[in-house]
């Protein structure tokens, strides 16, 4: 097998570094083809739980292949994996991204939600190749403790989960982030994307807006989302 | 005067694009050396603004410098201003960054300062040059609706400042921020650096953290001072 440096329509991907292979091998190490290893690398730790589940994948030590595919340096494990497929839980409460864009914003937004204890992300499509190696690399291995599904519209995902309440959180929106009380049975925390957020067909009673002054057009789209998981797991005590 | 591409020690810096250019000539058009056009610009209310105050600079179109300076293209207005001191004020509240290391999360965090109406930013060094053209491109032209002082140590800081209190940020403080009431007079939310947060001298009663899973190592620090400000700012009403 032939590895190359990523491109979204290849059937594998991999992790760039010691802790997201860790935590690749720890939820999806089925789904693991290879892990390389540099010469110069000695962490016995890690090297001794990557063998412990060698039974799963080859391991090989590759400097050069590891250069090539880690054009960042300071990097000695990558593990190659074949892309697999998540589903999201019908009984929990769920992130909804609409058109994300940037790699590096849902890699933080993936370990934000994941701080905060929500495994579960929608996505619609136009978006974002979730599996780029950037994606896991922003999202400092948490991607892989995650579901991520992908949808082709708002109706796609709520036909799949109508037990879900969408609360939209965009400017126009009348409830204030600060005064709002969730009280929904499964609650779908959900952003547009990050230029144009999101239109408005999602303005409904249930939309929130999180206050700012006008002195900024909108804060950062991780950070919005930061802010509303902050909120929305503070009133789940 | 032959303009570069950005150096730390040059004595000016510049915007890039024509919304952080307006910014810097509503806050500070006295520190503009020149402003550059680019010849298919054409937006006149943007070219109207510019002339108004054209009095104060020099104007004109170089297409060759501004390809020069913004290397990322889709940029047609660059403005070059020198470097200018500021102050923070005594009777407001702070926002204290030690060793901040990355240039956009400085511009991130300064946008969300503003959107939560703090303008008054301590750091201390060693730090990111806080004049590099990548910080104001991050932060959006806010950068010139604040102030940022850098300190040598937090005693410098303190000893000007005796009337705020320190609420640090980190993992180890016993107050949650979710059951926390802010009451000082004056405050200043404090912040360690990217990877390595707080050292342990900072922790006291009056430290704070931001609870979250043990699934994931921290929050990412712009996300970490968005919650912060947003909880700060909803208390304050």
């Amino acid at each position: 097998m032939d590895i190359k440096t990523y491109k979204k329509d290849y059937f594998y991907s991999y992790t760039l570094g010691a802790f997201p292979t860790l935590e690749l091998i720890k939820n999806h190490k089925e789904e693991i083809l290879k892990v390389l290893i540099h010469s110069s690398f000695t962490n016995e730790e890690v090297l001794n739980k990557i063998k412990d589940n060698s039974s799963y994948y080859e391991m090989s030590y590759n400097d050069k292949l590891i250069s090539k595919l880690a054009s960042k340096g300071n990097c000695y494990i990558v593990a190659i994996f074949k892309k697999y497929k998540m589903t999201l839980n019908k009984d929990k409460n769920h992130i909804l991204l609409v058109n994300p864009m940037d790699m590096g914003n849902l890699g933080t937004i993936i370990r934000s939600a994941l701080g905060f204890n929500i495994k579960d992300i929608a996505i619609i499509s136009p978006c974002v190749d979730i599996f780029d190696p950037k994606v896991l690399r922003a999202s400092m291995g948490s991607f892989f403790s995650v579901n991520i599904v992908i949808f082709k519209s708002l109706k796609e995902y709520q036909s799949l989960y109508p037990e879900h309440v969408i609360h939209a959180f965009m400017l126009q929106a009348k409830n204030k982030l600060q005064d709002f009380k969730f009280n929904a049975k499964y609650t779908t925390l959900t952003f547009g994307n990050e230029s144009s957020g999101l239109d408005i067909s999602y303005l409904d009673d249930n939309a929130i807006v999180i206050e700012h002054k006008k002195d900024i057009d909108s804060l950062n789209l991780p950070i919005s989302i930061g802010i509303a998981l902050y909120e929305f797991t503070k009133q789940q005590k």
